[in-house]
């Protein structure tokens, strides 16, 4: 009776993401959740009895914590077994030209703050699980992009994304913390990159497709065991430095 | 006719910096910026011809900019050596309690998009020095805390720090990304960790005092070379990993 959580489900990765769970006989419960329920229009057209689309928007910590009621009575007593936050925005600037401020705060928000307020207001949920069974599973979809180590390798032409760059730092450093911190709730988290991926964020010169990003990094989550906690791959399993 | 400036100048470690600018011979302008200048009484203290105390709240746009405005006429075609990024807070939480969102979001703004807004805004003056003298040099006073790779290491009765770990990681990403994007421009960027000194930020139980650190510290920044750029040392010089 597995449930799993995505948070940005109504396009792109998460939608992937969404529909890979809903083909995978181990998963008896798939949380989709967007900013808009109204117009998520892909999500409601899956139409599968697994399937729960909720409203959940990133920026909103009141809207974080109305989600989290409604998974509980969707979970009940078996909380939540995999959370996955990939939810994010990116939005290009440039370090020596007028900075528009207000992309750059919803940004840290939506990709490093939120993450955090997620896990914070659905840490009962996956408490519960981790009792019963033994573990629960956050997964933060990251970027290489967030990798500080590896950031003079970052090709010329996506240098506008110091602001997504950092905030992917931020959540990578979360992934870490909630990794030690909750060790002894058995609740542990591992961060991503998807690759470069055919969406709206992506484009469409994106060297992969949404299913060749998507299908192997579900595997790879679903597969996730202790000694994966706390560390960051790529969507086929290659390890990233920080 | 080397100029400094340095942010968050009226107590602790931007406090030790000043002081050690001040009695360095080859600095001719030490500009200090301080959130509030009249209550800055250990800064005017120093009356020292070379001082040049002003007012810039990293919280604010505004307040950066003008600072800015104030720093060109002060500093003049000779434009700006030395820009180090001291201000900064650290708060308190815990991932499994309720977060006071208020001082989360200031901790994230004062430590890691100040410093971005701070490049941004002088970096007209530190590319006018870099194309006289063949090289200008921001220093951002981090945090070990920052490290990703190390945060296993963090004792435990620091775990409390998520969100300041957060935002110096996103700081360092800052320090990474102006060492790339501005390198044509030669204006390099190295961050630092002043070490767990004796100040309200580190209490009285830290084990270095202010001058323990910032001695080496100033030291260490004025020397700065190319080699350096891009990089996180201890205030000793010694190396960190990201």
């Amino acid at each position: 009776m597995t449930s799993v959580l995505v948070t940005g489900a109504n396009r792109g990765i998460g939608f992937g993401l969404t529909r890979h769970l809903l083909a995978d006989p181990s998963v008896a419960i798939v949380i989709a959740t967007a900013r808009n329920v109204d117009t998520a229009t892909d999500l409601k057209a899956l139409s599968s009895p697994n399937l729960h689309i909720i409203q959940l928007d990133a920026a909103s910590e009141d809207s974080i914590a109305n989600a989290a009621k409604k998974v509980a009575e969707i979970v009940g007593e078996n909380g939540l077994d995999f959370l996955i936050n990939n939810a994010g925005v990116a939005y290009t600037m440039k370090l020596n030209e007028p900075i528009a401020m207000a992309k750059l705060n919803e940004q840290l928000q939506v990709n490093a703050i939120a993450p955090l307020i997620i896990a914070n207001k659905f840490y009962p949920l996956l408490k519960k699980t981790a009792a019963m069974k033994g573990s629960a599973q956050i997964a933060i979809i990251s970027s290489t992009g967030g990798s500080i180590e590896t950031a003079p390798m970052v090709p010329k032409d996506l240098q506008l994304y110091t602001g997504y760059f950092m905030s992917k730092a931020a959540v990578n450093m979360l992934t870490r913390r909630i990794s030690i911190e909750w060790k002894e709730d058995h609740i542990r988290a591992t961060c991503f990159c998807p690759g470069w991926v055919q969406t709206d964020m992506g484009s469409q010169r994106a060297q992969l497709t949404v299913d060749d990003s998507t299908i192997p990094l579900i595997k790879l989550i679903l597969s996730l065991t202790e000694d994966h906690n706390g560390k960051y791959y790529r969507y086929n399993g290659e390890t990233i430095p920080w």
